[in-house]
């Protein structure tokens, strides 16, 4: 017999390096963006959705010695006009075009947030997606450090909304001005000629940045000669002499008890420098902005030693760290780290319309928040899945789904189950699967009675796994209750799992 | 002069056929659909995110003898493998291939629903984008009408639950089956052998899907020998005899005053067809099962009308449609008309396994929905914009800033200007922009005396156009409080304009 030829099936995958996010996942993602939102609206941010495509050109991804634009971003060429097309692969490429495109619309200074995927096309490894939520809060147009010492501050109470208390938290404020004074006094900077060593500058930047990695040993073989790694790997060095190296260490060791303290040391360390004092006296705003507003440093404090890794910050820098202790995938304690950063950078807007505009914003790590709230239990919880109403009898099915009614209408979730009800075992699997906390069961001689059986099935799985043969027979986990009480009933089981 | 010679710089503009949205638009959306979501949770659907990417075999838009699969869809080829990779088009086959893929960890039947943008590449036109966002709920795995019931319950309640008061909508339902069993009737379907007459089905699906645009004697036209627009175009008729169309159009107009006399006058009209009675009898059930749960035929009726021009559709099918009046743009009195549509289909996981899935979905019309609200007056009020505070003394932010903190506190959007200070009426006309309700003012003598001027924006706009002199320099719209008693004043003003 000749069989029909077919079409091959296609494969049912999700493409390499991206990933399906299911129920909880979602919904707690969007809870807490929805939280830090309402924050971030509090404080006068207007949200902003971009469509995920942009031109190249505009994202400055374009190449103009390759065919296709290929540098990272996912990128396409349109059928008419030929023109590239990408997805955006950060909010500050969109933010920027926006800045430029509606300049005579949007109100100045523009204070705006965003929330949504971002691609990469890069390769993907563990735990890191091509495809990725970022939450940014920027301010467009205000020069002056009140806009950081805002974003600082909303940045501090957007953790305390999702759930991160005080003292769980701190956020660090440092200032590019103040280094690059530092590095002035330390003869790596020549405010004349700022493109003179400029290399070394990024040396000595990348090597602060790895100080938690490195430690102070292997930032100064950074600062100086090189550094050999364990694997045999040479990173060349900046070549600062000790004395040099001396004064930037003194720079990531300046900060003190309090924030007086800390400004005072770093007015000591930028002597001689205009540049730093300027940064200086901007932290020493700030702190004192953010006091006035009961920000206090148990929450925000100068630290020197925070840098940034990135080039293009221009004045205050930050980042928010989660001070309590998790568990390594080694067992060992450490600190959780960092959730959100950023800072202000003044070459926004400039690449389209040829004007400095100054900018000044924080970026939240939305998977490494989710992370801290899962460590700490804030979500994630037990017994998120619906009450399921069994099928007892096919012919009732209205009986059940006004059942299932009811308790919705107590704000209970609610299903009816709608497989083939035959094997009732398959029905409590199915409830088991949905991580139901409580099965509804009713045969036709319950609903003659007036009654149900409740099926207390996070108890049940308890006792099926702990009990005793006695223990067993008793069945406390499933009883009957009038239909009348239901309701009342399944309120008080969710009630003691903590469920919805 | 020799200039430096400088990339051209590129142009700040969204892509054609996308839009940015912003403010309002963006939080409305977000608002109406976290309502929707909680209602579809409340059901036991869970939640599911897709990444925006499939491979374009998933997609099922893979053309063998093109080069580059465009057909409507943004498509591009991997570096390394050289895989077709596109941005979904729909809700509907990243279900397929995450039903397909993850069949034996869902639980069966599996509930979800997706909410996000689709991508579409084609001719974008006045209103129509590449980008849009859908919002969908399926049922898989769920052979039984009791799945489409609770859909269209669902749906009447997502209605109600985002601002549709009942009276102003109605969701419609209607059964392929039974439309089948009236062709069979007519002589247009022949169960022996379903690929009969098959384009003249078509024909007539489409032509009666059009009902509300051609009225009655266009879709008999179209039935019969074929229509001639206006235009001069001819469109191809199916052919049907006179009878044979009297027969269809019975169908059409089988509605009666109560869902028991529209099922008997259905009943009557495929007697001789089996599939006809099959769909006749579910829905039967289908109403049975509502009412059981309170949805009368207030809000949810059979109406044979409903076809929806999808091919796909097997069984019941669904329409919501709002009835309340709106003004076209000719400023006629029009019925608002479908927002939300929906049916049963059942190939879609067979793509990928070979198995048939009965599944059964609603996807709601994003747009049209917040059309809707804001029709209603259900959402875009005015006095959105946060309080401004002005900086009247450039040296006292702290204050002012300390004056916002205090107002957001009290739940109330709150922000200090930080654009340069120095002109007071820039910061007027920017808190004029930003919609703002209330200004506070506070000079170095209001701040001696420990109190704020408030100024009511919205009152100053009115007097600013209709008032007389007297009134003008009676200046209610402004007036001083002490600084504590300054949120008391500010959210008396708020409650009147009815903000936030």
């Amino acid at each position: 017999m000749a069989k029909e030829k077919k079409q091959p099936r296609p494969k049912a995958e999700t493409p390499k390096g991206f990933r399906d996010y299911f129920g909880a996942e979602v919904t707690e993602r969007a809870d807490m963006l929805a939280k830090i939102a309402e924050v971030y609206r509090a404080h006068g941010f207007e949200a902003l959705e971009t469509s995920a495509i942009e031109t190249v050109e505009a994202l400055g991804k374009f190449l103009p010695d390759v065919d296709r634009p290929n540098a990272g971003v996912f990128a396409w060429q349109e059928e008419d006009d030929g023109k590239w097309l990408a997805l955006r692969y950060d909010m500050t490429a969109p933010l920027a075009r926006v800045a430029a495109q509606y300049r005579n619309d949007l109100p100045t200074p523009y204070r705006r947030f965003t929330m949504g995927p971002v691609w990469r096309n890069e390769k993907p490894g563990p735990g890191r997606f091509r495809q990725f939520y970022q939450c940014d809060a920027d301010t467009v147009g205000a020069p002056s450090v009140a806009a950081d010492a805002e974003i600082c501050g909303m940045l501090s109470d957007a953790l305390e909304a999702v759930g991160i208390p005080r003292g769980d938290y701190v956020v660090r404020v440092n200032n590019r001005k103040v280094l690059n004074g530092v590095m002035e006094v330390a003869g790596v900077l020549d405010p004349a000629d700022p493109s003179k060593f400029e290399e070394e500058r990024g040396i000595v930047l990348r090597a602060i940045d790895k100080f938690d990695k490195f430690g102070e040993e292997g930032v100064r073989l950074l600062m100086g000669a090189g550094r050999l790694d364990e694997s045999g790997d040479f990173t060349k060095g900046a070549g600062l002499s000790e004395a040099q190296a001396d004064t930037v260490m003194g720079f990531m060791e300046a900060k003190r008890d309090d924030n007086a303290a800390t400004v005072a040391r770093l007015r000591e360390l930028v002597t001689g420098s205009a540049l730093g004092a300027e940064g200086v006296d901007e932290l020493e705003q700030i702190a004192s902005l953010l006091d006035a507003q009961g920000y206090g440093p148990d929450r925000i404090v100068i630290d020197p030693s925070v840098v940034r890794g990135l080039g293009y910050y221009t004045g205050p820098v930050f980042e928010a760290e989660l001070t309590f202790e998790i568990t390594d995938e080694k067992g060992r304690p450490r600190q959780f780290g960092s959730v959100a950063g950023g800072g202000r950078y003044d070459d926004l807007v400039k690449r389209f319309t040829g004007q400095v505009v100054p900018a000044t914003g924080v970026s939240i790590g939305v998977d490494r928040l989710l992370a801290a709230l899962r460590a700490k239990g804030r979500i994630g919880g037990t017994a998120q899945g619906p009450v399921v109403v069994t099928v007892m009898d096919r012919d009732r099915m209205a009986d059940y789904m006004a059942l299932a009614s009811t308790l919705r209408t107590a704000g209970i979730r609610a299903e009816v189950y709608l497989g083939n009800p035959k094997n009732f075992g398959n029905q409590l699997k199915y409830a088991d699967k949905r991580e139901s906390p409580v099965a509804i069961i009713q045969g036709s001689d319950e609903a003659q009675r007036g009654v149900v059986q409740i099926k207390d099935l996070i108890l049940g799985a308890k006792i099926a796994k702990d009990a005793t043969v006695e223990e067993w027979k008793s069945q406390p986990a499933q009883f009957e209750v009038p239909t009348g009480e239901m309701v009342a009933k399944v309120q008080e089981i969710l009630a003691r799992y903590g469920a919805e």
